[in-house]
Parts: structure tokens; C-alpha cells; sequence
């Protein structure tokens, strides 16, 4: 029997002449790359590269789904109408859907991005209409959301099948919810204690909270960045440990 | 023996609080409704709402792909890159075809929009990539392009079904090609006349020209519009004459 | 002694090839316009045009900026970085002078638009941002605001000459609050009712509260729309009656 | 008496949470900086610590006007009616205006970027609409075009100030046109090498160009990249070159 968990990272993340993110390098140590579909990041001729990328690398596609904001990267919430909103995601997937097909792929979950993202893990209308895009499009498509958070039960609800994630560089209070990234400690920098964290996730089904108390968390999938060199080295780190102890990484879409 | 004829005419283009021509009033004359993708027109939300009543109308549907030009609606010539032209026309096709799936139907054809339509009608690269857009995302969609123009010579020549179109409302020289709008006559305004002129092209395989002499043209499909109550009406007024006559206004799509 | 009150209302609306109300027709009714800056309307060929036709008609012209928000017509809250939004607001009273200086005219005060001015009526950390966007481009410039809220409060201690205004056909709460648009009768559509209320709140400070209750308030100037003919219709039976009570219907600018 | 040239180069042309350039480090070299204006790069916040910076340093300040284009960074020519061209470049002096004052600085001249810049050169409708988009706004503000180009003298014929290019570098040929980009040897790597050439277009009124021929060129300001290390690296070397045979670079505003 062999145990085996879904790294994912956000990616396509370029703009036109900008570009952010190192999508070749990430690529390599991952196996879920959730691509921006236009709305906060991701402009058509680098999101099929990125696709193409993907697909080379038998990495399995997400539509990283957002509020309609490309100036402020998707980090605003937005009190968005419900019909505007489960339109919105809608496009975006189906527009990812054209660029997947054309690069030979396809688009396999939804994971939201950014604010929308923190918003729908306990806003249950935004979440609602999120939902609702998901399921108009495609009611097969898992959608990833926060380890814990209400999001997960509301989509199950509906009838999508539910991704769970931990945050690989992130610390935990002992009620299992995230540390606010305003709070010192929050991040966790170090890439050896990164990847033991996560290394006692999957074989221990949970972490140490910053309370100093062992914290259940249930995560069929862990998060990782690839934005700054430092931050694909620690993603890395975290695949090579987890490789060493007979943890595959693998897509939880197979 | 029974004659056919294809009408379209642009919809959903409105966006956001703005509206633009009345959808609900033209798809009740027309067959095919080429409907914008976001990049010239159209929100989410306005899309979704235009193409659940064209699905009730039972009126076939297309991608009315365009330059990235919200401001300019899409009439201004952009010397855009290949790739990144391709790219957008699979990211318009992508998203609309996410939102037909969610509105209970689905994108038949492409024709694209304004300046883009005037500009591949002879520009070889540009045709090309618009071609290899439709080619990536479907290669079973057909392309609506105007009669006699070069676009529809290529794209057949690549494997594409091809749908040439007429204009009802515009005067055609005696070579076949439109005569420019700045020209005094370019525009027919009287319903009669052009609902006759349509009749005579379906009927004899071609127009009276500018210059007294009959022309020839091939047309799949007669474009009408649908943004002013006058242009609804000329619309009602094409379709009314050619079914008193016996010819049935029905999508080439089937 | 004479009695003069100011009439404003929301112009410059259309955006490219969209249209949005009669800006002409309402120019002949206010004294003051408030014009789009190109965030949530406005392209700059159109307003330019307004601009000119502001002037012509001797209107003083206001700043109406917005959240970034085009698709949504600025009218979702967005929770936007203090110093983003201070920076948006400078962005757009200058872009709009530029205009208005082209036009012949100059930029006299700032409204804010929509969901910002929502916000700003109680959201002290968004007031800050917008006070010091004004403050930072031109200190006189006067802000205009909900009569009875706080951003009144906020903008004159640190400087700004504040306008308070009342909404023509909005109900009031005996406590001066306005009721919100979704309670019934919260919109009042008699024209003649309207001119009513807007004569006894000039010549009794304050009007009739669904309470029943006559609630007092302070209002430098009254806002009317222009968005559709029976719009137009309501601030033209306004600005009538009140002159026909000698009451002067001029710019709290001079 | 001493001999001055400018050195100008492009910058703010971040957006977002997107950046390009290092504007800290190619301020300290040159002594103008054409700032971007939100149409093909630049959001406010951005900019206003570009200008802020700028100040700081005591370099001038130019308006870097573009078609309205992010996805395409300007670079792709448009075919835009001249009114909306002018409105364009309007809007975006009197933006930069507005955050120039905030910074404690002023807009100083105008230069127009990538795909504008390049169709004025010869395009005597969109120059024109240019020009009088400056004039509309400031007619003091002088316009940096390319030395030898038609808008020079179609600027100063309408009253404008204008002000010579050259490119650092960049090739030339014999009668003064720039080798184009696609053409082998077009750009000049080696940084010794710019520098002498600028050394030798300063002291002797041209440069060598590619047929072997000392063309004469002349040239107000010289402009430099920073959007890479080796590009600021490369006219940190210009500038030294150039100051320690005397000349002084200053801006051409004073």
C-alpha cells in the first residue's frame, strides 16, 4: 500500500510583457498547477504557454478562478452580485477549458484565487455562487478550498467532490485554522522545518500548532510557491522529503 | 424541394450596466446569433442572460470573437503578434463555450467581430491566425467571413467549413466587393428595398450593383441587426417577404 | 436677501460606444456636474465632449471618482489599500482637469462615486484615503458628501470645505438616515412630491420622515438624476418650483 | 562654456503587483524620466512613488503617453479616430498632472511610447491628433520625438517646443533612419562602445551608421533603458563617459 499526497501552486500568473513567477521551474516539483484564467493575472499567448508547460510535465490544470480585478492582482474582495459572480466563474473555466484544449490538456479542478478565495471559505453566498458556476460548467470538477473551512461541507452539499489543503509554509492555530499573515510567525521561512511540518501532516494527519499543541488536519493536498527562487527551493525540499520517506507525490485527479 | 436561408445578427453586447441592441426582440427573426466574447462587448453575467434566450428561441449560436479593445468596441485595426492573436481568439471561443454549456446550449460557429472581420477579410498572417485559433479549440467549427473575400479561401483551403455572408442593408459594386460607408449609398435604409435585394440574391445568385449591373454573390448566410428599433424591424421585414415566398429562414448550422 | 441652493447630478456616463443618460438635457436643469473620471465610466473622447457642453452651459463641473470598476459600474465595495485608493483619486481629479482644461472649464469639487461613497460615509480608513488624495492634488477643492455622515466630519478636520447634500427623491428616517433601497417607498417617484420635499427642505431645513417625524437636515446641495427622460423630467419640476419660490438654483462654487 | 545633453529613459512602467525596471537605480543616471501613464503600463500608487522618487532626485519629469493598451504594453499600432486620440493623451497629461503635484513635482514635456511613437514619426493624421492633444492641455509642454522624424516639424509648426532624440543604443544607417530591430546588428550590446558613439553624436553632430557613413544626427537627449541590469549598466557608462570629457548631463528643461 502506498501513501501518496498533491502538491499544487498557482501559476500563469504573467501579464502580457510582466511576468511573475518561474512556471518551468515550479512545473518540475509539483503535480496540480492551478492557472489564473485572465481575471487577476494570465493573459491568453503566456496562458497557453504555461498550459503547454503543464502538459509536458503530466501536470495536472486547475482554473484559478478570481474577482474581476487585474490591477489589484484579485487580493480585494469584492461584494459582488451572485448571478455576476457564478458568471464570472463560469467564464473563466470555459475559457481556460478553450486554452487547455488547445494545448492539449484539459482542465481537471477549480481552485479560487486570492480574495475570493478567503471569502467563500465562510461567505456562504459568495460561496454559493461559486459553487453554482462550478456545477453549470461542469459538475465534475473538484473544487479545492481551505482545510477546514465551511466552503468545503457547502460545495459537498451540492454534490462536488471537495479538495482539502494545508499550506506548506504557514503556521496553524490549535483550532486548525491559519495564523493571519499579520501576525509574527505566521510564515514559516525555513525549508527544512517546512517540509518536516508536511512530512508530519500526511504520516501523522495533522501539525504543531503555534499554541504548541498537536492540531488535526485533514489535507488531500499541500500548497506551494513558486514566485521567488526561494520559494521553489522550499517546494522542492518539501517534494524531496516527502519522495525519501515513500510518499509519492501525485495528482489527486490520478 | 425546399429553400433555406441563414440570418444573423450580433448580440450580447451589452456590458455591464451598459446596454446595447435589443437581443430578445432580434432573436425572434433571426437564426444564428453571433454572440460577443468579453474582449468587444459582453460581461459575464449579460452573456449568460443572451444565450439562455437564444437557446429558448432555439436560435443557433457563435462566437463573435474580437481584438482586446473594450473602449473602441472592437472597431479599431491592431497590428497584434500571431500568437497572441490565436491565443485570444481560443480564450474568447473557451469562454463562451463555458457559458452556452451552463446556458443549456452551445457555440456552433465563429465569426469575428468589427475591425477584426474587416482586417483578415485580407490580411494573410492575421487570417492565419484567427484560422489556427478556431483549428486548436474545434476544428468542426465553421468560419462566417464575407463573401467573395480571401479569409474564406484560406480558411477552406486549412479544412475549415466556410459560411460566406451578404449584408442586407449595404451596396455592393459591380465586382462584388461592399461599397466603403463613407460613400454616399452605401447604406440601403428603406425595408422594402432590401428585404426585395435579399430576395433577389437568394433567388437569382446575386444583386444589382452600384453601377446598374447584376453581380453575382454566394451567400451562405444574410447579416441583419438588431441595435436600433429600425434595424429590428428591417430584420422582420427580410424574414417576412422571403417566407412569403416560400424560402424558410433556418441556421446552416441545421 | 436671496435664498440659492445647488442642483448636481451624474454625468459623463456613457463610456466608448455605450451610452448612459442625456447629458445635455440635464445640463440645462443643474448647477453643478458631477463627472466620470474613467474608473467606473467615462471613456476620455466623451468626456470630453461633456465637459464641453458643461461649460457651455455654464455648469460647475466635480470630480465623481470611483473604486476601479468598469464591469460593475464602481458599485461594489472593494476593500482597496488606503494608499491605492488615495493614489486612484489623485489619478482621476487630474485626469479630469487635464480634460476640463481642454474644454475650457476647471475641476471645482469631488464627489465620490457609488460604493465608494457608501463606504466612505462610515468606513473611517477609506474617508482618510480619499481626504488625502484630495488634499494632495488641490486642498480647496470641496468634497461633497451624504448630509449627516461621518467622511462630513472626517474631511473638515483636516481642512476640506465640505458640501452636504440630500437625494431628491429618497425617503429619510426620522433620525436623518436615508431608508435603503430595498424597503418600499424608499424611492419617491411623484415629480410633484419630490418638488415639494426639496421646497420645505430649503425653506424648513429638513422634510418629512416615513416616520411620520419632520427630520431635520442640512443639505448645500440636492441631488437629481438624468439617467432616463422621467429622471430629467423630476429635476426639471424641482429647479422650477423652487424658482418659482425665488429660491436661485446656483453652484455652491459661485 | 559647456556643453549639456539629456539623457531621458522610461519608467513607473510596473503595474500592479507586477513590476519592470528598476527605476531607483536608472534614476540616479539619467536627468529625465518619461513616466507612464496608466495606458500601457503604470497604476497610480506605483507611479506616485516613481514621481515621488524622481523628485527625490531631481530628475524631470515627462508624460509618456500611450494608446490605451496593457495587455499589449503599447506596442501594437492602432488605427484610432483622431479625436479619441487626442481625449487619450489629454486624460493622461492631466493624470500624471494630478500625481506629479501629489509627488511635489510637475510634468515637465511629453514623449509618446512604443506603437504611438512609432506612427506619429510618419502618420501626419495620429501626429496631429497628438499634437493638439498637447496643445489642449499645455501648450508649454515640449514634445521628445525621434531625431530626423516628420512630427518634429509637424509640432513645431503648430507652435510646439520639440526636442531631438537619439537612441544609445541603437543603429543607424546613412541617411539618419534607424536600422529596424529585426535586422542583424540593429542593437548595440557592447557598453563601451554606446558610450563612445554618444561621445561622438555629442562632440561631432552624428555617429557612424551601418553603410560605414558618419551620419549627422541631431540629437537634444539621448535616450537609455532600464528595464535590465546590463541596460543600467550601460548608461551608467554613457554617463560617465560623457562627464568625464565635460559634458554635463542635465535636463533640457533646465
Amino acid at each position: 500500500m502506498s501513501i501518496t499526497i498533491d502538491l499544487n501552486s498557482d501559476l500563469g500568473e504573467s501579464f502580457g510583457q510582466w511576468t511573475m513567477g518561474d512556471d518551468a521551474a515550479i512545473l518540475k516539483v509539483v503535480s496540480s498547477a492551478n492557472v489564473a484564467c485572465g481575471f487577476h493575472a494570465g493573459s491568453p499567448a503566456g496562458l497557453l504557454d504555461t498550459l503547454r508547460a503543464a502538459r509536458a510535465q503530466g501536470v495536472a490544470v486547475g482554473a484559478h478562478v478570481s474577482y474581476p480585478d487585474l490591477v489589484g492582482f484579485g487580493r480585494r474582495s469584492m461584494d459582488i452580485a451572485s448571478d455576476e459572480l457564478t458568471a464570472d466563474v463560469i467564464y473563466q473555466i470555459g475559457a481556460l477549458q478553450g486554452l487547455a484544449r488547445a494545448a492539449g490538456t484539459s482542465v481537471r479542478y477549480v481552485k479560487p484565487h486570492g480574495a475570493l478565495y478567503n471569502t467563500i471559505a465562510h461567505d456562504e453566498r459568495q460561496a454559493a455562487a461559486v459553487i453554482d458556476g462550478i456545477l453549470a460548467v461542469d459538475a465534475n470538477l473538484p473544487l479545492v478550498g481551505l482545510a477546514g473551512s465551511k466552503i468545503l461541507e457547502w460545495a459537498a452539499q451540492k454534490g462536488l467532490r471537495v479538495i482539502s489543503e494545508a499550506f506548506a509554509d504557514r503556521a496553524y492555530h490549535a483550532d486548525g485554522t491559519l495564523v493571519v499573515r499579520r501576525e509574527p510567525g505566521s510564515v514559516i521561512h525555513d525549508p527544512q522545518t517546512v517540509a518536516q511540518r508536511m512530512l508530519q501532516l500526511i504520516t501523522q494527519g495533522g501539525i504543531n500548532s503555534v499554541e504548541g499543541i498537536f492540531t488535526p488536519i485533514q489535507a488531500d493536498s499541500i500548497c506551494v510557491h513558486g514566485d521567488t527562487p526561494g520559494a521553489v527551493e522550499m517546494a522542492r525540499r518539501v517534494r524531496q522529503l516527502l519522495e525519501e520517506q515513500g510518499i509519492a507525490v501525485k495528482s489527486f485527479v490520478g
